[in-house]
């Protein structure tokens, strides 16, 4: 299991801000990379979502550093993925192969493609995944997908639900960056941590996103997890 | 909430056996429609999932009658579809329009799709699914999707696993055939059944297959099944 001490996040929405704040907490150093950090600093409304702007979001994590998609995935040893699905490639193309060579890609991100309205569907799915196309395009980096069957706020604090008594999915090729994925995860507080197998399971864990969807809206709250009771 | 007394159940296959033994444990009268019952009453070697042949299961059962297509369907009120998702519409059409006008159709079918190998793929998803394809196909039909997310040993009795304390969940446009439903699944024991809304909502219960399929792997059984934890 691989020593990790310096993280790159990739994406400045809630994803990448729950699992940056969680991992400087940890004790980790983390860079946030952006497509044009000065742009990201400069902005002083509240973003899509109503979260408040990166800036001010960032005064409760003074450690937590800001550069372009290049400067983070130099700075880490493990990079975090939490961009938009629609833009996932491009951003991780953006940082250089060679800053993402042998490294542990977590990818978080979702095909969601909402160019057709509501409810948005999969921009890939079915016969191949997003996971896979990130593992194809970086064969060098050891893509681990998890985490993008929940919500932010309960990736990095699963016990806020159920004393954490619901599953987590793994998938990737690389059994050594799964075990260190997996170490990760605990120190969230994941205790159901099911390995699904190879990348190609990415697929089954993707493919959850129409009926997060539907149940978010019959819930009424994004506050919701799959246990996969046996 | 109609009053339901007499049920077919397409299929021959596990899922079909089962609903059909169950619902004749409960006191409906039953037929299976299955494309030429000669033929499927005259095997005698097990089938192709090695389970027995159909003439030797229905021994235990002695009151289900068996039928075409089209005799179950004119026979029942309500119509369970559990034939291969692959030859659904197909097995509907045969039945006859007119003889499932108004009927209830709970559709438990998945559009898996073998011909590439394993594990299947689907045949329609993401945009569209095979619930909203038969809704469409019979469009005086009352289709609700469900039961299509477990093993069929489960689907009635759900107490086997963690004392019922499972997630089913349910599609349909028509609220009172909903509620029909919702009242016969109680009756097998179902405890936690989420109606996700309307018939287009069974791309996310279809879309689970994927990875229900690797998990189905990965534990070595198929007697799991989902808990929307919340």
């Amino acid at each position: 299991m691989e020593q990790i001490a310096k993280i790159a996040v990739f994406g400045t929405g809630p994803v990448g801000r729950s699992l940056a704040g969680k991992l400087s907490q940890l004790g980790y150093q983390v860079m946030v990379g952006t497509r044009d950090a000065q742009a990201t600093l400069a902005r002083s409304e509240p973003d899509s979502s109503g979260d408040p702007p990166f800036s001010v979001w960032r005064t409760q994590y003074p450690g937590i550093k800001l550069g372009s998609f290049s400067e983070a995935a130099a700075f880490g040893s493990l990079i975090v993925n939490a961009t938009a699905g629609i833009g996932s490639i491009e951003a991780l193309k953006s940082a250089g192969e060679k800053n993402l060579s042998q490294k542990i890609i977590i990818d978080i991100s979702n095909p969601l493609d909402f160019s057709r309205g509501m409810p948005p569907s999969l921009s890939v799915c079915n016969t191949d995944s997003l996971g896979e196309e990130i593992q194809r395009t970086f064969p060098d980096a050891k893509v681990v997908k998890t985490l993008n069957t929940i919500n932010s706020s309960l990736m990095v604090a699963p016990n806020q639900l159920s004393a954490g008594n619901h599953t987590l999915f793994m998938s990737g090729n690389d059994e050594d960056a799964k075990s260190t994925v997996k170490g990760l995860l605990e120190s969230f507080g994941w205790k159901d941590i099911i390995d699904l197998g190879d990348i190609t399971t990415a697929r089954g864990t993707e493919m959850l996103l129409p009926i997060w969807i539907r149940l978010w809206g019959t819930l009424g709250s994004p506050l919701f997890s799959f246990k996969v009771v046996r």
